[in-house]
């Protein structure tokens, strides 16, 4: 998957307790986050006595230099990263979201997405409540705003158990840090030591950059709260069945992370030696769509004995509007990303990887360019199951009129797409590599079981 | 007065109903809005369904372009302009505030303060309500949105019934435009029409501008609701004295405009008359501090049969912070916007003339720079009396620590600063040039009288 | 005169030996000489072995900032503002010049026109030299780097024999400071003294800021040569008759110089005088076109004895391109920049003062804005004489087609301009009020007698 | 090689001839070479009549937005990108430079380095010549204006006559459009067609975005002029032994790219299988730093039956300067360049392929990272021999000074990087997987056999 065909995480978040250089710290770890938004960053900080926050539209590095840094002063921070947000006004549903109430200021980010977010803001609104953003994060405040409660904690207990769906929760106040996953622990939450100070970020990834060492996971349905006294667990939810999103897995996180307790890149690695199991094809080269399909292309190459070849290079120098001839180019866009190298693909039999298939549209134009470059077979293989229903949990999924294997079978993609063959993973085959099913997934994505009801009924298939 | 020594005006608003380039006429208005408040701009617009918004930090011609005036489309529009920011994530208090509550969406933009705010806010907060801004006229959306009242108009008389301050505000529903003032009447609105439109300002020279045809002043505690079936007026508000805000004549709004029924051109010219009167002083030349001392120079100059000059020349390329070499040089930053002419100063006895007079550093520095051009004699006099308080009502005087003339006597004053004689204007004089006393004015800043309390409780003098 | 009926200036110059903050002073220096040209600007320093240069399009506070100077270590350096750039890639044009060539690095920095410039790079292209830029200066350097002679002054001496026309140049080596002026005197050079160090400045302006004194001009043909030995005067060209810009006096100059021996604003005050005593008018305010017609103005009303008024108030907030609605406004353009006051025009006989009139568009705008404002006559007094033939010595005026004088007698502008009355200053008062014809002027652009050739003849009248 | 351990290539050249969108396509063009030069890139388009140019600091995409493309109007375009320039005034040095001379006006674009620039210089400084940048380029614009010859190509061949060094040169008139390499052929420049319209290019990958087809290569020492005629070649020069710069293979020309004859993905492919019959080691796994290494790891894995491995991830996110905390993280660089993937290295002997070593720093970082995670053993293998010598030719390699291979044998490098093995390719190795010795190279940064001499003399090895 390259970026325009892209699905879309709604973000990253991160947390620091006791550091002297809490700012700076939350600004690399949401650099190491940025893979999972790169729309909006925002920091909070506490000096302890008030919070200080700085957002703003693009990367990390371009949001905060040196004066923005230092206008952050404290030792406690947490920080977000968001893909991106529906209008213009961008800045209006940036996080994190920070706010005055009864009992102080608050700050939170979320990473997720409420399923009863419609109800609860309608009751919200009818009892005087009023919303700056037409996010669903703004729900979680006010309910905590409301709460009769003493403690940030427990006002956030009595909040979160008034909301459904999906959440990894990042919050402070002037003097405690507050993480929390949803009851099903669809999102990815992790602890880390620096030292003295705590870490909470969505992936480990961010620990590695600030050689913070991994702990351990948040645990579905726990709240952790760290505070001068040191952290304490809560688990302050009905215990359900776990549900980590499987899609972290095959396309979200970043390889070198370790998530729902399995390193990425050997799930990944295993996603493709399933796909050589399961989908084998006479080849002389299998090439990963990069850089999100090399992991399964070596599992696949290793696993069928097939070399292993870069097909396609990627880019670097990508990263705003290109201005397109009056002439058009064929595949402008796909081309200006990916170029095929024609030593690897002339007169081959090409096995192209890719992590996933959502609309179809950029692996059209893959194959065309590979076909222009002389492969004289392209067999595709997707190292996931077929993409047939949306996600409510956090992914901005296209809805199923886009998805293409949510309209057309195998043999009437295969035939848009202009490949020799075309193969999905099993269901199966993703759940065993990604650690077996009794690890418990939300696969809803590839099969529409959804685990949580959206707006108090099952998603309709 | 020139910048530095500045007092600050909350800010500028505006209003159209029914105008098929709402938001760009709104973004004329601000521009002619422009002196009243430069560190924020923003425009709300209704398309008749939902309302859209952009705001930015700087002046109105560098937060709008023509892109964003575009995704700017509707007929009904509102803006505001701002002052200052405290602290440093400006945008947070920009306005207009727009919201979406339980009967839909609103936006508002004020102009003043309100003086229970605390209190208001201590109570909302406590009924879980929450605060994205420091400013006080989120409380007013609050109080709104909880109103159990149906319409709109019946919902901001709910809340401004609770609030006691100075406002002037416009208010915008998907099809309604209501103006208001507080019953005191203590910052200025008018009334225009632009063909069929219906348009709202601070000043009557944002009506110049556009072409608007000056109609009448929103009267104090006036609500005008204007909609498709033309404007209402309502009164729903105890009557109360009239206290318009003299300063405005003094210093804040923009010679060309009309406001509380005279020329703020004439009211100038008089004040310098007048002073002229009371303070007359043998000269050979009456220069102004540019532009802030033109009108009333032009006055003292008339009535004393003492010539005009232009002493002081100002730049019109200061900009943003210049940097001094480490070899600093005398009165540097003044001297960047005010430079003699030596012509009109060198071996002569001037009188200069300035609006008002606050921390009085600004004015050591001119006088410096008189004496230094060859100034024989040099005599300050300011069209106004001599500043003791502090405003409540939304201008962002400094506190009365800072206020030279709060903390010394016209000698001390006159030996701190330099100059030859000094000499204020009358209370009496002031009022009179302003129009006469039974017009009803808030002259706190100069007498300490505060027509309304401040925090429940009548302010210190 | 306002900014879109304006004559253009070609640029400012300035030099400075011998200070421990050189290109500090240089920036001070070219920020009080920024009304001479707002579209680039430019400095270079020496450290005493190698020349640094900066240069960036806009004004100079946005051109340097402290990094920029910081860069730019040195006690001696020149800088330069310049108007406008004919044409796309602004920055080709921009100086100072900076070189290498075989005795080492020279830059120069030049205020004026040559007359010869086209002969001169016709030869030099003939005799394999290329040309960067399509400026006139290129080919002073050319000169200069092919000259035989051994020392920098000689070289300037050997390549300024070789041109005509207009200049005051500031040019530079490692070690040595020249400023020079042409025979006949046109453009102005000043010398100043800061403590221990030399200065040069196109007007006393830019020694006011810095906190120089004023020493004298560089005389007509005159080069001063300063280093380490001090100030050396040379003579090197045959003595003509001066011809000094009267223009200078008229527009361009800050009214707080000195220039050409005399105070701008003086001699600008009494072309006012002069004026009312050519043309009189029974009227009942005079009010001048901000801010260039101010003087002129004070001096009209004090010899008239007609009360003098702020009929148009000028924005400060203009400064980028406006976006007009699509149903336009009257006059939009210059809206923007004036306003009229109602109170001092309204059922008044107004006398208008303005400086120049070169196409006489602005004015038209002018005239209409003050009968909507309700003016009841508009006398409009020019103190200059008509325009009637282009400048060719450094000042941007349109060609004669677009000269409304050159093509319309008096009468003819009074319809087109749609004032009650129309004068003009005689010739005769001019060069009076500037001093008097004996001390030298070129007036060609009101009389079309040009001292120097063009391009080796006569100009066409 | 990541970025900070690079060695420079001068830049990326490009051409187009009666394309109705020229400017665009060089656009593009430079853009697919933007990998040989991101400090600068420029555009020169001819109109038929003029030329027109517009240069910016930055990536292509920076500096050519819409409107600049726009103000390129012309069928004819030379483009250039270029590394870097030394000193703060950037745009001086960059390319395509354009003149006017007697004849009119050229531009051109130089890729490459001419060794008696020097020499050149100072012969042409002493004839009158003026430089306005430090760059060599600007002695054939000199030359080519002071011949004596008629035609453009005349002119050029009695410039390049003159000069001695690498380099391959587009350079056009109003209406022509040549192209040259130098007699040895050091540097790289293809020739395509896109319909009917000329193309010239650093690299074939240029001529694949733009769907042109590749011709054939210019020849060393050929000169080609198009124009309308169509394309005319010729041998003007002496014709020596080819000697194309071996480096290209090895790191910079893209591996999609073909030159020089030959794929450069298959060269690398072959140096990494070279490298691993040359230098076995008994490991786990093979990875490549990325991008540099992975071809050649690839061929290395294949080679020596070792699976292959993605031990690195690069951050995409990585573009500008990051703010270190004052507690500093170890290697923070290269961290937040590359991380490492615990999965792949933990507890494993790792192979870790690298195309060349300069400086070594950036190797020891990336050792001791792979050390951090867990590697039980660490074998560095670099497939190219080690650099011992500086590049005079256009690459702008670090002098011999920071060369470790130039002051330490393998022993005492490996000693420093902390590697448990070490092994470069042999220099027969290399030619081999090029193409054969036979095929001409320059090795000189390998060998210190220097093919051309540098300011007339040997380079001292």
């Amino acid at each position: 998957m390259i970026d325009d065909d892209h699905l879309r995480d709604a973000c990253g978040v991160f947390g620091v307790f006791d550091h002297a250089e809490a700012a700076h710290i939350a600004y690399l770890g949401l650099h190491a986050l940025q893979h999972r938004g790169q729309e909006s960053a925002g920091i909070v900080v506490s000096d302890g006595a008030t919070l200080h926050r700085h957002l703003g539209e693009g990367l990390v590095a371009d949001v905060f230099g040196e004066r923005e840094l230092d206008r952050l002063p404290g030792s406690l921070a947490i920080g977000h990263v968001r893909y991106s947000t529906t209008g213009g006004t961008g800045l209006r549903n940036a996080q994190p979201i920070a706010v005055r109430y009864g009992g102080g200021q608050v700050a939170i980010a979320h990473n997720g997405n409420l399923t009863n977010a419609a109800a609860l803001r309608a009751r919200l609104e009818d009892e005087g409540s009023i919303f700056a953003s037409s996010g669903d994060t703004e729900c979680i405040v006010h309910l905590f705003a409301k709460s009769r409660r003493d403690t940030a904690p427990d006002r956030l207990v009595d909040a979160l158990r008034q909301v459904e769906g999906a959440y990894a929760l990042t919050v402070m106040t002037r003097d405690q840090l507050i993480g929390v996953r949803d009851p099903h622990g669809v999102r990815p939450l992790v602890i880390g030591r620096l030292g003295d100070a705590w870490v909470l970020a969505s992936e480990t990834c961010a620990l590695h950059l600030i050689q913070a060492r991994y702990e351990r996971e948040v645990q579905p349905g726990e709240m952790v709260i760290i505070d001068a006294d040191g952290l304490r667990s809560l688990r302050p939810f009905e215990p359900v069945r776990r549900r980590a999103c499987v899609f972290e897995h095959v396309y979200f996180a970043r390889p070198d992370s370790r998530i729902f307790g399995e390193s990425v890149y050997a799930v990944r690695r295993n996603l493709g030696r399933q796909l050589a199991r399961e989908a084998p094809v006479p080849a002389d080269v299998v090439i990963p769509v990069p850089d999100s399909g090399i992991a399964a292309a070596i599992g696949y190459s290793a696993e069928a004995g097939v070399p292993y070849g870069m097909g396609l290079v990627r880019s670097h120098y990508v990263g705003r509007t290109f201005i397109e001839p009056a002439q058009s180019i064929r595949h402008f866009g796909v081309k200006l990303k990916l170029a095929p190298v024609f030593e690897v693909i002339e007169g081959q039999r090409v096995v192209v990887i890719d992590d996933s298939l959502v609309r179809g549209t950029t692996s059209h134009k893959i194959i065309s360019l590979l076909r222009e470059a002389g492969a004289r077979e392209v067999h595709l293989r997707i190292s996931s199951p077929a993409i047939t229903n949306p996600c409510f949990y956090g992914i901005d999924t296209p809805d199923r009129a886009q998805l293409i294997a949510a309209q057309h079978d195998v043999d009437a993609i295969r035939a848009f797409l202009g490949c020799d063959s075309l193969a999905f993973l099993s269901r199966e085959g993703l759940l065993r590599a990604a650690g077996g099913p009794e690890k418990g997934f939300c696969d809803a994505c590839f099969t529409g079981d959804y685990p949580i009801a959206v707006d108090g009924r099952p998603p309709a298939r």
